[in-house]
């Protein structure tokens, strides 16, 4: 019974994510800051909804289970806002790394291993499931901005640039998503959601 | 485009399951209530933790995305207590049809009739797939309320029975989460936190 001793563990850590909060907010809910746990959930079904616009051959069942796991190092590291500065974005790699040891290590060890590595995975965003699965991550905080008057880029004065990067995953791995993603940047930098440059 | 429009009305639809409030709560969040998204987050992770304890064929990719979308007819039927009174729980049906009919038909044709019926299979229960993801659905608030001191069976009263045939599901999908289940109800018992009956 250890290794179950070990998945309840885990499992009751995850609650913890619900407490993790990020900068976009849930219009429907009093505009209230949206957790991460409610994030993931969200990504996790916008994959399976955008998954007949991929372009390159993806395991979406594998894309859905990183996108569900990518967020849990954020109940040690904290979240860490796309448009942070350069000094906070450098500092996050090691905590987040710190983290998914601590983290999946609360897990039976084949587990831990499984899901770690995939969890690398998703950071490097090197393969076509990674690519496609940070596409989702990204492209779903510029849903909601456009939806809530430029939202979190309003609030921090983000520029048009670092949207377009920030959006970069979904060139190759879904184009008609990009496509779309642009016209909504310039639409937000016609309306003063986003700030030239 | 018409597609992509219908599926940015979806999953912008979607954000509302972040305001449906149920009866649990979050320990680590000062006791608040849990929300649906968050929730349907949590079990679709526990489902892939739990996945080397089922005792029969599961594609858990499926089950996965059954736990996913299995909550969002709440957006428009709310949330019904699972040991809510007779009336309420007969109710409760014909509302989340109306509700899956609508939330599912913002989608283009045929992944609206994909994703309905995949939410029909869960509500019907009748399949591998779909005892697993119910069970899921209802292990996660005992491990909670053990967690909680009780949590939302002691502020309801809630009975051992009524616990015992909820998670019934496991009996044959994971007969050692069924045997683990069935101690801590025991436990649950004799701290008072469930009634007799």
């Amino acid at each position: 019974m250890q290794d179950l001793q070990q998945q309840l563990a885990f499992i009751v850590e995850m609650d913890r994510l619900k407490a993790v909060y990020r900068q976009t907010t849930v219009k429907d809910d009093k505009g209230r800051f949206e957790n991460s746990a409610e994030h993931s959930w969200h990504i996790a079904v916008m994959a399976h909804v955008f998954a007949p616009m991929i372009a390159e051959p993806v395991d979406i069942h594998r894309a859905c289970l990183m996108l569900l796991l990518h967020d849990i190092v954020e109940i040690d590291a904290g979240d860490t806002f796309a448009f942070a500065s350069a000094a906070d974005i450098a500092s996050k790699a090691d905590k987040e790394s710190e983290a998914a040891d601590r983290l999946f290590g609360l897990l039976p060890d084949s587990q831990a291993s499984d899901f770690r590595t995939l969890w690398q995975e998703y950071e490097d965003a090197e393969s076509a499931d990674a690519r496609f699965a940070k596409a989702m991550d990204c492209l779903l905080p510029l849903i909601q901005n456009m939806n809530n008057e430029g939202g979190s880029w309003r609030r921090h004065q983000v520029s048009r640039s670092k949207v377009v990067a920030r959006n970069k995953y979904l060139e190759h791995s879904a184009p008609k998503l990009w496509e779309y993603a642009l016209e909504q940047i310039d639409i937000a930098l016609d309306k003063g959601w986003l700030q030239e440059g």
